[in-house]
């Protein structure tokens, strides 16, 4: 395939396992990917080298846009004075919504690839959220995710014009170790992603946050070897 | 009223006529205001300035977020390789979206308000989209507002808790005569309010930019002595 027959696609990139897997899926569906990654004041900054790294190696192109999120405060995720808590159930109540939630952070997120989307004059958004492991995010399901596209329709240049705006979560309704294997299958090395909310300054993940115990667990769920550095 | 009687509201507040109006009304409406203003880049950074002076004199708090629209590139509001049209059938097709509109603005400032009002607990968002004078911008219609309502409250913990988030637009159908009106009853003084794209170094506005024309057949229109500065 020509490079100018390709369709463009912005891909949120965190350099996580999630964002990684999808870059990967986008890639394999024959998109030229356009990556975000996005400098939040998030603790685990360490994420954003491993995102241009893989962007690089899937011949996309990487941008990181500085957000003004942690001025406003109100989460573990960029207030140091709000624990991160080690097991879900400290996490305030059952089925309740985690401290580690960034207020509006995949409105915001979205809104940028929005953006970008109608500068490029891609059509095609992608984004690793999902509903199984984080249903306590309420920007992570699928009734959010639709009412954002119909909003996209309606707000850009590309909506009104009739050239549908698509974003896409072709991990919504996978299991860790699902997203897992269709990773594996479509030859991603997570050795080069990063999950854990509290690096070391060696790069070693903590093993004991909400994000490390996840993701151990999804791989022992796969039947994969974690390529993972813990402490 | 008691200060810990208020009701608190998230306020757009860009330092041009629409915003400095729907500030004054959210204010009349008995709310404690929390403003925001957005640097994106814009040519007009000024406004900023006069925000932030608007805002102090009504008792309401302001923050200023950084956002990095600009690196997309697009607009000519934010790309200076694009001229700004001096009159609106210069500005693409008659009827098309103007060159001066910023990609996905509206739901970016959105997005940053909606997680403000999260982290604050307000319930109520204003911002002076207008119908009537900008109809070319997708982002200024109300079925845009509307769909941005539907997604913030699924997008959201207060959403989720059942504590609807409202996006007041309290300009939409007005024209341009009619927000000043409605201004100078509220006792607004339209000399800390700036339109102009493109103010020289003395704050004189440029007169011929589309929004500086808009402006003065609005004071025209309304009967009243434009305060502002002109070349």
């Amino acid at each position: 395939m020509s490079e100018t027959s390709l369709k463009r696609a912005i891909v949120l990139l965190s350099g996580g396992l999630d964002s990684a897997t999808t870059l990967v899926m986008a890639t394999a569906e024959g998109y030229e990917c356009h990556c975000l990654s996005f400098d939040y004041g998030q603790r685990h900054i360490t994420e954003i080298q491993y995102a241009e790294v893989l962007a690089k190696q899937y011949d996309a192109t990487h941008r990181t846009v500085r957000i003004d999120i942690g001025q406003f405060g109100g989460s573990a995720l960029t207030d140091n004075s709000i624990d991160i808590p080690e097991r879900a159930e400290e996490d305030g109540e059952e089925g309740g919504i985690p401290v580690t939630y960034v207020p509006a952070r995949n409105t915001i997120f979205l809104s940028y690839a929005l953006g970008y989307a109608e500068v490029l004059e891609a059509h095609d958004i992608y984004i690793g959220v999902n509903a199984v492991d984080y249903s306590g995010y309420p920007d992570c399901r699928p009734e959010f995710i639709s009412a954002f596209e119909t909003m996209a329709n309606l707000a850009t240049r590309i909506g009104v014009e009739g050239q549908a705006v698509k974003i896409h979560t072709p991990l919504i309704d996978l299991r860790k170790s699902e997203i897992i294997q269709a990773g594996i299958e479509l030859g991603l090395d997570y050795a080069q992603t990063v999950s854990c909310y509290q690096l070391d300054t060696t790069g070693r993940a903590c093993g004991r946050c909400d994000s490390c115990r996840i993701r151990r667990a999804g791989f022992v769920d796969a039947g994969v070897i974690d390529p993972t550095r813990y402490v």
